[in-house]
C-alpha cells in the first residue's frame, strides 16, 4: 500500500440540497473537502451543479476510487428521493468516468470508525479527528460524512489486503 | 403550434430495470419509442446504460423539451429508489443538454388523457390508441408509460397556449 496518489479515495455524502466531498490519501491525510449547496429551483439545474463540481474534482486530483454510503431510505421519504436523485447522478458521472464505487451501510462507517455501530454524530466527529489529520477551520456535516466515509473504504480496503498477506 | 421538429417531446418513464423513451411530434405522431431494460448489476453501469441511450436519442433527433412524471413515492420504497436514482442521472444529462424538462403527476397524465384521474392500465391504453398514432407491434408498459408522459405534455402546453390566443 502507498501514500501515492494512486491511491486517493474520494468520499462523497450525497444530497440535493447539499453534497460533501472529501479526497482522502492514505495513510491519514484530507487533501481537500467541500461542500456544494445548491439553492432551491429545478432539480436538473441542482444535480449539474453538483456534477460539475464532481467532474472538476475528477479533473483536478483524479482519485483511484470513491466511496458513498448506501441509501437508507429513512423516515422523511422526501429528503430521501432528493438523496437517492443526486445518488444517481453522482453514480452515473462516477461511472462515465472511469471511478470504482464501493459502497458501505451507516453502521459499517460507524463500526469502522468508532467500533461501535450505534455511535452518534459527536462520537463519530472525535474518532476522525483522532484518525485522520482534518483540513483547518470548520467542517460542515456533509464535508465530515464525506471524510468518514472515504476513511471507512480505505481501512476496509487495507483490512482484506491484509488478509491476503 | 407546429408539427415540425421544433416541437419534438421526449417523454421518458424512468426506472433503474427500465426505462421507456418516447419521442412525440405534434399533431399525434409517436416518431420512435423504446425501453432500455438493464441488467442487475452495480448501480453505476446500469444508469450508464440508461444514460447513454438517451444522449443517442438526444443527438439523433433533438427534442424541444422533455416530459416525465413527478415521483411518487409509494409503498414499495426500494424501488422507488432505483426511480429515483434513474430520474436524478436523467435530469442531470437533460440539463447538461439543455432540454427543457416538465413534470406532471400521474393523475394528470390519467385526467388529461382520459378525463378520469383514477384511470386504469387498459382504459389509458385504449385511449391511448384511440389518440395517437402508435409504432407498429407491441409496446411494453415502460414505452407506453413514457408515450403517455409525452401527450400529457403536448396537451398541456396547446392548452396554455390557447389560453393566451
Amino acid at each position: 500500500m502507498s501514500g501515492t496518489r494512486d491511491g486517493l479515495i474520494l468520499g462523497i455524502d450525497p444530497g440535493l440540497a447539499g453534497t460533501g466531498f472529501a479526497l482522502f490519501a492514505e495513510p491519514n491525510l484530507v487533501l481537500a473537502c467541500s461542500t456544494v449547496v445548491t439553492i432551491p429551483g429545478r432539480d436538473g439545474a441542482r444535480l449539474l451543479t453538483i456534477t460539475n463540481h464532481l467532474r472538476s474534482i475528477i479533473a483536478g486530483n483524479p482519485p483511484a476510487e470513491a466511496s458513498i454510503e448506501e441509501l437508507f431510505m429513512g423516515r422523511n421519504a422526501t429528503s430521501a428521493v432528493g438523496v437517492a436523485q443526486a445518488r444517481g447522478a453522482i453514480l452515473n458521472v462516477l461511472e462515465e468516468c472511469g471511478v470504482p464505487v464501493f459502497e458501505y451501510k451507516p453502521s459499517q462507517v460507524k463500526v469502522i470508525l468508532t467500533g461501535y455501530g450505534n455511535a452518534d454524530k459527536s462520537q463519530i466527529g472525535r474518532m476522525l479527528a483522532a484518525q485522520v489529520k482534518l483540513p483547518e477551520g470548520r467542517l460542515d456535516d456533509h464535508a465530515r460524512d464525506a471524510i468518514a466515509i472515504a476513511l471507512c473504504h480505505a481501512r476496509s480496503r487495507k483490512f482484506a489486503r491484509a488478509a491476503t498477506r
